[in-house]
């Protein structure tokens, strides 16, 4: 178990969602948008093995970094249909692994595209991913890139939900989004 | 808890995935091919809930099924990302679900493509819904088609699976498929 984040930091679990590797990324990030890595990693399944048995895996290694870190709330990259067929079927399963997880323990979860994850680090919806990977290790000043990519995305994946979300409920004037109603919920329980 | 299957019968789960509904029919398949209905029903969330949550209830009413009558395999129907792109992600992600939930349960796991149901049930891949229910009524001797479709498309699924993994595991002559992995590990299951 991780030390928990201090008073009114947010502790996120970003997932850059895959059968292969299924990045994780734990960040705590203060109301003045600075950040602190907590944990980094990936979750790998043996593609030799069986769907069901790969999932079993995933979703028991996506409970041991929430057990062991504690993650207020769960951010999960968004799939797309048009995206690479043959993979995309898998990738989309293991994102419904992550939310049923999150769920399972009562987290609130929230789903970003990559293209928010972009802008939301770099500023540029259309960054290639060298450039979002440097700038999260600048952010959390890390010595050198996370590797492998899966967890550097799971890193940018938490960071852009910390960052967005923060923004979207303090500008929210109708009601909530799925994913501004996890941000409030999630400030709400780092400020208690 | 159903009364377990006679000997040398195979139980199997069929899962039709969906968000919303998501049905799940159980059957007992003889050697001859007869078949017996054991369960059918329909695991709901509500739309307006949160992905995280609406997955979590679906894993939980998958789990009961599975508690109460006590498959040997589980075959789901396989989903492809060229259908409606605004509800495949859902249901690619309730598949994951029914997948990772016979993998936790430790029961074999198979995915069938809707034609693959259409031709084990009705003989022709390109049989419409009406068909495939009517034939799943007549063989499971069922006063009235099973409602509502989803329900229906189980049961279609389990008995594709039962009827097609039986022959396959028969005829095969290289290596398995998973499919007819799960269908020989279940045979044998079913034969103690």
């Amino acid at each position: 178990m991780t030390t928990p984040p201090a008073r009114g930091v947010l502790r996120v679990l970003g997932i850059d969602p895959g059968l292969t590797r299924c990045g994780v990324g734990v960040v705590d990030v203060s109301p003045d948008r600075s950040a602190r890595l907590v944990h980094v990693g990936v979750v790998r399944s043996d593609p030799a093995a069986a769907i069901e048995q790969r999932l079993a895996i995933i979703a028991a290694g996506l409970r041991a970094v929430i057990d062991d870190h504690a993650p207020e709330v769960v951010a999960v990259e968004r799939v797309f249909a048009q995206h690479n067929r043959q993979t995309v079927m898998g990738t989309a399963q293991a994102s419904g692994i992550a939310l049923l997880v999150a769920g399972e323990r009562g987290l609130p979860a929230a789903t970003h595209t990559p293209s928010e994850v972009k802008a939301a680090v770099t500023g540029y919806g259309a960054a290639d991913k060298r450039q979002v990977q440097a700038m999260v290790a600048r952010v959390l000043r890390l010595d050198a890139l996370p590797q492998p990519a899966d967890a550097a995305d799971a890193l940018a994946i938490a960071l852009c939900h910390a960052w967005r979300g923060g923004r979207a409920a303090a500008a929210a004037s109708g009601p909530l989004t799925p994913a501004q109603r996890a941000w409030a919920d999630a400030e709400r329980l780092a400020r208690r």
